[in-house]
Order: C-alpha cells, then structure tokens, then sequence
C-alpha cells in the first residue's frame, strides 16, 4: 500500500515504486496518508478543488453516503498520479490497474471518478470484493498500478 | 472485467487488452456478454459442443449444481483464449493466471476446464476465495491472464 | 500455488515458475508441502533453527497463538526464496510482492518475517484480505512474488 | 402499495387514493405494475426516454449496480404522479411523502430522482430504513404520499 | 399504541386518539391488553365467536401456526374499530391505514381478516416489515389508522 | 429529517414544515446539526441546562451508556418545538407522533423526556424499531410530529 | 426425487417406484418437471384448475407470498397421485407419508392441500423441517409416499 | 406426528398408526399432548415414577438443563409403547426407528432412555439433527416407528 | 448409524439390520469404524482400489476438496453392500434408499458413486439436507437402505 | 450460584457462603428461587414494596423493557443481604462485588439499585459481559460477593 | 491457567500457586497438558481407571458426544487435586470455586464429576458461560480454586 | 473497574481498592482515564516513554494493529502499580491477576507487556473472553489484581 509519494512515514517497509526493465510497478494504494496518520473518510479530507470536481452537493445525507468512497477513489487515483510523476511518466503510462473494493456497490462511483484520470486510452482492469484492506475497516478500495516507461522516455 | 473479445458493449471503460513491450496484459475477465446483457449462469448458456466437452449428464440434478462452474469456467477461459489470439497470439503464450473464486469447492471443477485449454507448459498460478465479483452475485470465477508475445512473433 | 521448490507432488497443474523476457514470475505460494501432504500449522511444521529465528518463546499459550502465522509467514518466504533460486537468482531480485491473508491483524507477524528475508531495497507490496485460499482453512497466507532477473545474469 | 394509477389488477384490496376534505391520502406506492405482474429490477423496467433521463451510462457494470434503484425511484415517483393527476391535483400538491428503503446508501441516488419531479417547493420528508417491503425481497423503496387539493382547484 | 379502546391502564404516557378538524387520529395499535398485561398470543387470547370467524380448525398444528397472526390481525383491527366508535364514528369512517409487520410472510392472513372489517370502500394502505414493535417480541403487527368523521357527522 | 429548525444547511433538499389547511406537517427529525455537521452523540453534544434536566450523572459509566439516546431524544423533541414555534404554534399544538427507534429498549428513555415537552394533553404516537435512519449508523431515533394550527392561532 | 410419473428426463438415475411384496414404494417427489426443466415457483407453473382449487385470490401481494408453497403442494401430490396411478393403484392406497419441508410455516397450507387429495382415511404422517433439498433452494417441499397395493388389485 | 395414542384431538389430519399387511406402520411422535394442548417442555409434565426412572436430580440447574430432552425421550418413546399396543402388540415388534434430533448433542440423554425400553433386540435406527419439527420450536424430538406384527400375533 | 457390517464395537445400542417379513432393513449408514474409532475423512481413510475406482487425482488441491465426500460415499455404499450380503442378500436386492446431506452441492460427486454400485435396476431415492448427522461435524453423508429378500431367496 | 439464604432447595450442590479465616465468601448469586422454581422475569416476581422502590411506573411499555432488570438486580443485592446477615455480617461487611451481566446495557439501571444496598462506602468491583449464566437465557445478572467478617464480630 | 501440577513447560509465566497468609490461591486451571503439548479431547486423553469412574459407555456415539466434557471436567479437578496437595494441603481445602464454562448445556455432566472430588461439605461456586478460554477452542472449561489452608496444617 | 489511581471523576460508584486484613483487593481496571473522558485507543494515548518501551515500530500499518492492545495493557497494569502504591505496597506484593479479554488472540502481546511489571515471582492467574467491557466495545481488556500487604508494611 502506498499512500503518499512524497517520502514520508512509511506504512510498513516498502517501495512506493520499482522499475523492472521498461516497467514501472507500484504497490497497492489506499487513501491513507501516514505522515500525517490520516485515513480519508470523506469529502473534508480532500482538497476544495477536488470536492467540487467530484460534485459534493452540500447535502449532509448524500454527502455523508457518497463521501467516503468518492473521495477515496480520488486521493487513491491521484496519489498514483503523483507517484508515476515521479518515477518520471505520466498517468497515461498507467496500462493496468487491478481494484480491491470492500464493497462492489461502490465501483459506479469509482468508475465515474477514474474515467476523471484516463481520458485517454484506458488501461486492462481487474475488480473484485475482499474482506478487507489494511490499515483498517475505513479503507474502502485499494489500487496496485502498472506502468510502461521505456528507459528512453524517462 | 472482459467477456468477449469482439467489439462489443464495454462492462466499463477499460480495455480488454493492452500491450507493454513483449508482453500481453489483459483485463480480468468473468462469465459475461454485455452485448447480450448475459450472465453465463449454466450449460444452457453455451454452445452445445462446449456442454459436451464439460460432460454434461443430461440428468437434472446434477447438471443444476455442477452447470454452473462448469459453464463459466470454459466461457471465461474461452474468452481469454479469443483475446490473445485477436492479440495476434495463442493459449499457449498465455504464462500467469491470478484466479478469483467466489466459493473454492469450485476449484476441481475449474482445474478440470483448465487442463483441455492448457495442454502443453502450464502457466503460473495464483488461486484466492474473494467475496463477490462485478456484476452480480451469479458471478462465480474471474481470470487475470498475461501473456508473453514477443513482437517479432505478432 | 506452489508450496516447495523441490520437484514435488504439485498441488495442482500448475508451473512453480516461468520466465518471461527479462522476468520471472512465481505462482502464489502458500505454506504447504504437496509431497508429504502437509499444511504447516505452526512451529513445529518448520526446522528448529527457523523456530529460533521467529522468537518461539516455549511458552505454550503464546507460542500456540502466535506459531501459526509465523510459521507460515517464514515457510512461504523461504520457499519463494528457494524457488527463485532454483530459476537462477536471489530473494534480492524479487522487486514485487502480492500477499493475501485470511486475517489482517496476522500482518504486523509477516511484516516481521519479510524483513528477515529482504534486508536491502524492499519489493513493492500489495496486501488485501480474502475470504479463503487453497486449499483448506487453516492457511492463512498466500504470496505472489515477481522477479527482475535478466537474462545475462542467469 | 399502488404500483399504477390506472384500473389495473390490484396488488391486494385498498384504495389507490382516498379523498378526505381538501386533502388526498396514497396508499404507499412501490415499483410494481400488477396488470402485468412485473416488479421493476432495473433500467429495462422503464420507458427509453426515462433511462435516459436518469442517465443510463451503457456501460453494463454500472447499469446493473445502480439501475435497480434508479429505475425504481423513477417508477414510483412516476406513479405518484400519475394517481395525483388521476385526482385532479398535480405533483406540486404533494407536501409530504414518507420514504421507506431498504439500503439507506441507495439514498442519494433517490434524491436525485426526487429532485426531478419536485421542482418548485419541496415536500416534508421522513426517511427510513425498513427490513422488507411488499411483495418480494426486489422491492427497494416505498414512498407513501399527501397531496393538498382543496375542493375548489378540483 | 393502543391496545384497548377502553379507559385502561395506558402501554405508555399517550393519547389512543386525537381529534384535529374533521380528522380523527389514531394512535398505532397492537395486540396488548394493558389492563390485562396480556399479549395476544394465539386463538385462546380472543373471544370464541372470533375464532370461529378467523377459521379456527381445531388441528394443533394448524392453529399454533396460524393463530397468532389471526388473532392479533382480528384483536389490532377490533380496537381499531372500538376506538372509532368511541369517538362517534364507525369503521367505514377510517380512510387511511399504516400497517407495520414483524414478517411479511403474515400478509395475507392479514389481507383476509382486513376484508371482514372494511366492507365497503378499502382505505387507502401503507405496509411495510419492520425490525420489532413495542412492548416485546410476540408482537407481528402494528396498524395506524386515520379517519374522517365531519364534525356535523359526530 | 429536520435537524435544527433554523435556516440552516440542509440535510437534503425537503422542507422543515409545510403548512396544508389548519395542518402543519413536519419533517422527520433526527438528532443532527448539518450547518455544525454534528451528529449528538452523548452529553456533551447537548447544552448543559439539557443534561442536568435529563440526569445526567457524572458516572462516566452510566453516562456513557444512557447519553446517546437521552441527548437525542431531548435534541429532535427540542427542535420539534423550535419548528412548530417557527411555524407560529407550540408544543401542545402538535398531536400525533410516529417515532422510528434502532433498538427498542430505549423506549423507556425517550418515553421518560417525551413527557418533559408534553405536560398537557399528550399526543396519539406510533413506535415501531426500524433498521436504520439518515444519514449514519450513530442516530438511535427519528421522529416525525404533525400539529393542528387553525389558522387564527397563526 | 420424482418430479413427473411420465418416463422423462429423469432428475438423476433412481427408480419413480419400486414394487416390493405388496407394496409399492415411491422416490422423494418434489415440484419440479425435468422434462421441461422447470421448478414450480407459483401458480402460474400450475394448470388454471389448480389454481383455482388452490384459491388464488387474484390479488397480485397475496399470491405472490402463498402461491409458491401451495403449487407446490398440490404438483407433488398430483405427481404422487400420477405415479401410484401408473403403478395400478390409486390415492387412496398411500398410507404413509414422510413430509420435508424447509419451512414449517408453510405446513397449514400443506395440510390444506392434503386434505384436498386424502378425502378417506389419511395416511400415517412425519413431518420435519430440513436446511435444503434438490435440486435449488426454490424446492419448499418434498413427500416420500408408500403405498400398500396387493397384487391381486393390480 | 403422533402424541397420545388415545383418542384426542388431533394434530392435524393423518392417523396415529395404519396397519399394512404384516406390518404397523407409526406416525412421527413427538412430545406433545394436543387434547390438553401440552408441549412437554421439562420433568414437570411427566408422571412422577417416569421422572424417578429417568434420574431427576432434584437439583435445579441440572434438572432444567437435561429435563427437556430426557423427558421428551421419555414421552415420545412411551406414546409409542402406547400406540403400538392399541394396535395390538407390544414395544418388542417395533423392529425400526427414525429419529430426528433438534440438536444432536442430545443424543446419549435420548439413547439411556431408549435402553429403557427396548430390552431385548434393539431396532435398527437412523438419527439426523434437522432445523425444526412441528409445531413449535420447543420440540426437540421426533420419532418414527415401524413395527412387524403378523396378523396371526393381532 | 451403522459402519461396518462385522461384528466390531457398536456406534450404540441398534441393529445393523433386522429382517421383517420378505424385507431386510437396514439402519442408517455412516462413514465410520467404530471398531477403529475411525471416521473417514478422505482417500487415504479407504482402500487404494477404491481411491483408483473414485478417480483420485493425485493432484494435492483437488483430491483434498474432492476426497472426503467421494471417500464417504464409498465407504457407505460398501458398507451397506456387506450389510446386505451377510444378511443373505446382495446390492441389487436394494430397492430403496433414504439419503441425509449435510451439503448438498456434494450430491453430482456422491451420484457418480452410487451408479458404480447400483448398475442394474436403481433403487427408489429421497434426497433431502440436513443440518447434523452423528457422531461429529466431519460425516457429510447418511445413508438408509432398504432391501427386498424374500425368505426362499436366503 | 445462590438464589435464596433459606435452607431451599438447591440449584446444585454447593454452599451459599463458606468462612475462611475472617472471610465469608459467597457463591455467585442470579435471581432464581430454586424453593419455588421461580426465575425473576419482572416486576411481578418481587415483592410490592420492592417495585416502589424500583420506581415501577405503572406503564405497560416501560415496564416490561426494564422491569427485568431492575427485578433481577433488586432480587440479587436483596439475595446477597440475606446470606451475609444468616452469616452474622450486614450489606456493609461486603467490600467486594464480581458483577457478570448478560447485555451491558443494563449496567446503569443495575448501578442504581446498588447504591440502594451500598450507602456508605462502596465496595470494589469487577464488571463484564458474559454469553450466558446458569441456568436459563432469563438470567441477565450473576453477582459474587466477599465480606470481611472478622471473628470477633460474628 | 494451570494443567498439571508438576514442575512441567509452563503455558505461559505465571505461578500454579501462591500461599498469601492462610490462603493458596491458584491459577485457573484447563485440561492442557503443557508439558506434552496434549489438550484433553476426550476419554482416551486420560487414564484407563479415570475414563471407568466417569462411566464411559463403549458406544462410539454416546462417548463421543459426552467424553470431551467428562474427560475435560476430570482432569481439570485433579490437577487442582495435585496443586493443592502439593501445597501441603487436600481437596477438602478447598472452599471456592470459579468456573467458566464454553457451553454451560456441560453444567451436568461437569456437576457429577464435581461430586466425586468434593464429596463433604461442597465449596461457594460461581458459574458462567465466556466466548472462549486459553489456549485454543477446545478448551471447554477452566476453573480457579481457592483454599483456606492455615500455615500450622502445612 | 478503576483507570486511574488519582482521585478522578469515578467511572461509577465503587472503591478503587479496599484493605481486609492482610489484603487489598483492587477493582477491576480498564484503559479509561475517566476524568479524562479518554478510552485508550493505540499509542498516542500513551506516554512516549510507554511506546517506546512497548516497540512502537513507527510503521503505520503495524501499530495501528498493535497498538490498541499494547497501550491497553500498560495502561492497565500501570494503573494498577499506582493503585497498588497508593495503598502503601508495590506490584510485588499483587499475588493474583483476573484478566478478561475481548479476544484471546491478544493474549502474547498482554503477556510481553506484563513480564515488564512482573520481573520477580510471577502472580496467579486466570484468562477468560468475554463478550464485552464496561463501558464502550473499544475496552480490550480488564484486569482484577489482589494484593497480599501484612499490615505491618504498610
């Protein structure tokens, strides 16, 4: 799991990132951001900007419901963003993504919010339900990306 | 997700398949044909050779409890075995299998389906119980297949 | 799955390894020996030495809760280590890693066990929870290793 | 429960709607045409032009998790509609509507729906969660309804 | 609730009904004899001429089964009507019933019982399962009646 | 669900109270501020004149225990007055309660505040125990109030 | 289990009756045609002079709850009646029934339809609630029936 | 089921016993007096000698956990002995028992009863746990019995 | 219950058959020795030729799912054949069989055995699941046959 | 377990306190009067004065939800005074409560009826929730109580 | 926890038993012998003239179902036997008795072999049923005794 | 229970401790600082020098699993040496331990944190699961020391 790209307080004893040939892979992501011991739990733990663009309505009952896994699709997403940006490509260098959602009813929120990332060619995906995600019951999806990044283009 | 390999009415927004350098990526893929809106749920849900071929018994009871993971087995294998080869490759290029079962009890019965469509070096293997696969709960199995096609040979 | 490295009874039909180009990609291992029909159940299913290594404290309540899941943890490791070096290389070639765990509050165990076994630049990682793997209840870890082993170093 | 406004086969012996003074009382409606013996399980359900105002996406995955509730709350709301009209009222004569669901996290999608056919002052609103509704474990939303129609506007 | 239409020992510090208008409001009425601290359990718990009605057979088995949800269903629309008559109505007057069930299942030997009350034109009809209702677990239903009974009329 | 009667952030787009002849109708409420986006949870959520008036011990273990349904049923009984008042009546104004619980053993304590805000007449009342309410797990109680306004009185 | 006396598509390899002595015993029958292979759900699985014996109300929530288990009933006694009919014997032969059911609430309208069969001196009777029978969890019921039948009448 | 072999009011309609050649065939007995409408829940509802036989230790917490299953036991073994004797022969005829079990754990309580009465060459027997029997849930025992009793013996 | 048929420690106190007339009666037969306190539990608690005639895959994941109930529906069936022989008859002289499941998606597997056994007439068949059987959670299968000896046959 | 200080009749054979030194130690002590098979299920189980003291309010609802606790809990303390005075000591000597309830829940009820019996200083106390008390699921309390009870004082 | 007495691989760091003035107490003991690494699960776990006393049957099914408890209780109340003579004193000193149960339907079978260890004046008890006990599920009792044991008797 | 040894705000009314004779018996003691209002919930709730002591790790993912229970046990066991202390002894001279968990499978990590406050003779001791705490589901664990201090060290 990967949270953060900036080097911050790792979750355990692993690389946000590994090339391997012109491959870039990177560890499983969840909306977890160790530095500052946050678990994103909904829209107040994202950015405005971000909030908006995912269309928090301002509505208590719908924003406490979609929050959660709205805005952990986000950080999740564009905390692998920031992690290709720095291994030097780009989210369209992004060509496989396998999800681990908690609960499957979430993947409509999900999708609309990754289509936000891939306009272009999307990547091959694989989704399917586990029972649960570290570091706790609140993390709702879980990401593991793969890049292609030939050595030229780095 | 991928159900068929012909163009056909997406389950989301991904690829069925994706190259990066030699290899094949391909997307999971589950007993499924969105153009049909069909979720393979027994034998009566593929062709008559393929019923043949998984030794349906034409007794009821039977067929009702084993049909089922028969029937998504070959389907989903099948699919897979038409995604490479619409990638200019074979079954037998196929090198890594990450398998996601909604009960294992189904495994023998899978294992079974395998074995006709890998008859020469099989592949690597990864098996795990998952609770629920997209679309439905009727989905009982989902493949993650990569191959390895160097360019020279597509 | 594929439990040890050795030449053995497989669990299923299935490759312990296979290379692609410059990769070597592992099945998912769990802590299981297929020739002598043995689902590692805690220490005493591993060599003394490695018991020493782990911290068995012949305390009987402690090591009978904790010996499980250590013992596992350290199994599957060391066959993956062995694996790896049956195809020519070292655990240090091993740059990513997919563990799945039948109980989460098992990972701060593994986590220890893994930096035995990768004490300098650690693999990528993903971990998620399952509902069951291969091929009875009483394991409670599977890992999928990849390997950057290129061919000039075979 | 009064699936359509219209002489149909009733679901069981009640009244569709009962005039009392200046007010109009429902029977609480849920997504079921009884003439035809059909519950509403998703987008299908309904009328083209419906779907496309709820936004069917096309995309199988996301159709089949969030059409059930979507295509539901529009039938319903259609319906009381319709009996309100059979009444001589129309929907802004509706203040109140007490909401009964059986997953409170299909709320927001409901809302949404709401908000199409209550364009000018909304109604008072009471929202719960209920174990099971008429007739099958299908049925996903209740929502009975009052309307305000003094004698004079009939 | 309200067991009895009697000046009884109250289940609880509340009306059995209110006058507003023209309306007559009911509280929500369950199979309970406060005065008695009696719960409707079965066919002995009821007048014999209303067993006769509601089909007592006389097998054991049949009776223990259906009993409960006959007698409550004849004890709950019973007080329903004494209540109304109490405050100068009759049961034709009640326009508008919520019916809360323990079991949704009980539905249509309730439907039966409903038609021997409500003669002429049904009320409109709200019905819905839910967890319990007061004061214990015996208790299968809870039915919330509205009448309207002119002021002249009384 | 009306949280605070002031004209506040709303928990969805519904009306706090609509006015239909000499009826006011209110709106579900439950015990949240969303302009605060607080859900009482105990004591602490209520001001201190509330707490003494409900018993508050100072026994952190019995506080712990009783607080939550004690403070929300003063918090929804407390902005039902707020409303009716806004609305130009008062408490005794309102004659018919249907109050949804979580669990029904807190009837006894919610009963035991009911009586604080109606000293005179009481109201007719529904109770049943439903699954759940808006927006979270955390809220124990709504309750939905409708009083008798003539409009002379306003 | 025999579903239908006719020689049909047999559910699995197994006798509809055997001739022993002077008694005839039957397989388990349950509602299900594998000729068609079809599994009686309701009453419109059943020939309209069922229903009509059956007392369908027509009215779509009542038979919606009570049709499953009361075309159930009356298709396996039917089947019943057919297979001791093309064994020479007639209904009134039975004397011994032993009764499956997987829900005891359903047995008064087993009974009921029993009797309907069983106009002289009913048979001797077991009757237990068991967690599923062959072939889906849509079976409600299965009847094993003897028959005494001595050679001399066939 | 069969409870008292006396004429009684009835369970339901079926015989207590019927004879078929050499045979008496038994209804499934359970613990249960349907002419006093008594389920034998305890030592209290049998005769104080069979209480002595069956080993009431007069100690409270021993007698009310093995009371209910020993004096089932007893009840239904005895209202066999009763049957069959009006049928005209005695408990040693009985060559056949089928026992169906609440909760298996039950068994050795069930098993020195049946020691009581079976003294001579025991039956052959078939025991299985199931969900429920009829009527109620108190019932933790049923037994059905066949007995060979020439007509010769009658 | 009835394991073996030689005379070796008893389950409990029954007959492993009794004759009654022109019929052997069987009890219900289990997978267990209780001579060695043995209960089967998969292919390596029965003879290697029957692991050879039941398929034995020598695949560890497979013969692990699959062996216990192919092992247990062999053991019975052989059991009662030798139950049947040293009463003076033989399998084909078994004309009815009453089969207890404690899952019964185990039904295809133990179908595949019966056929081995019974190659010429089938016998009649009731199939119903079960939740327990004796003596532990491990027997997944209970078998009761009945036979068809005439006297001058033995 | 100790219901009663009177020479009653047992719950099983122990002692109701025992002298050690200048200890009494109590058995724990639930709310059964062995003497008259009597557990404490509400109000109507203590004795009038009791209830006062309680605070029965004489409404159906609140009584019957915490009745049984408050009775239990009075029965118990009342119970404990008995014993330690037939023992010579009073309530004051016991300076040592192990509590064990069956729902937590109940604790500040329970925690107000003992300051009832502990008016000057308290005693030291162990709280927790167990799954189940001797002898029946009525019991919702189990105390053990210890006196210091120098000899002299006796 | 304690499970024998002889200096033996403690199960944890604790004492067997301390002397504090007149009193030893002890820890709570379970049927584990720490030593063998042997957890009592039935007769054979004990020895020969032990499984005599406790009345074991012979029948596979009745010893099956009853020995784990018996043989559980047995060892557990000699060890406690062995501790305190080997604190200088006899079972007889012992006057308390804590004893936690996993199922308390063992109360009986327990409660006997309790008689044969305390066969004077019984000793306080206090009983409860917990969730589990060390080390493992097994474990179906622990009990913690107290003896008053004054220092002239050692 | 008692959290801290200072004179705080009680949890409810009972002594921290209390002398009888030699003997200072000790509430039980939970992670609860109640003047606080602080349920120790991980490491941050604790002193640093405590989570150093411990083995804070500092990755994310381990102590956020590790820590509730760790904090919890010095929590406990700290406040019990202070209880201790302030009753004139030291943790020495704590004999006996109860200690009660929410899951056994917390038990290793408790024990290493006590061999920290037990470095000399270990206590007695007795570990039970319990279903829950006082007061809310974050409590772990619950200890109930003794204490043997003559009064002539005091």
């Amino acid at each position: 799991m990967t949270a953060a790209p900036a080097p911050a307080q790792p979750l355990a004893r692993y690389a946000a990132w590994r090339r391997a040939g012109d491959f870039v892979f990177l560890s499983g992501v969840i909306a977890v951001d160790p530095a500052k011991k946050l678990i994103v739990r909904g829209f107040d733990d994202i950015p405005p900007e971000a909030q908006q663009l995912l269309g928090r309505t301002g509505e208590f009952s719908t924003d406490i419901k979609e929050g959660p896994i709205l805005a952990q699709s986000w950080f999740v997403l564009n905390s692998i963003k920031a992690v290709i940006e720095s291994a030097g490509g780009q989210m369209a260098d992004v060509f496989k993504l396998v999800q681990y959602f908690k609960n499957l009813d979430h993947f409509p929120h999900y999708s609309r919010v990754r289509k936000l990332f891939f306009t272009g060619e999307p990547p091959v995906s694989t989704v399917v339900e586990v029972s649960a995600m570290m570091p706790t019951a609140d993390v709702l999806l879980e990401v593991e990306a793969t890049a292609w990044l030939p050595l030229k283009n780095t």
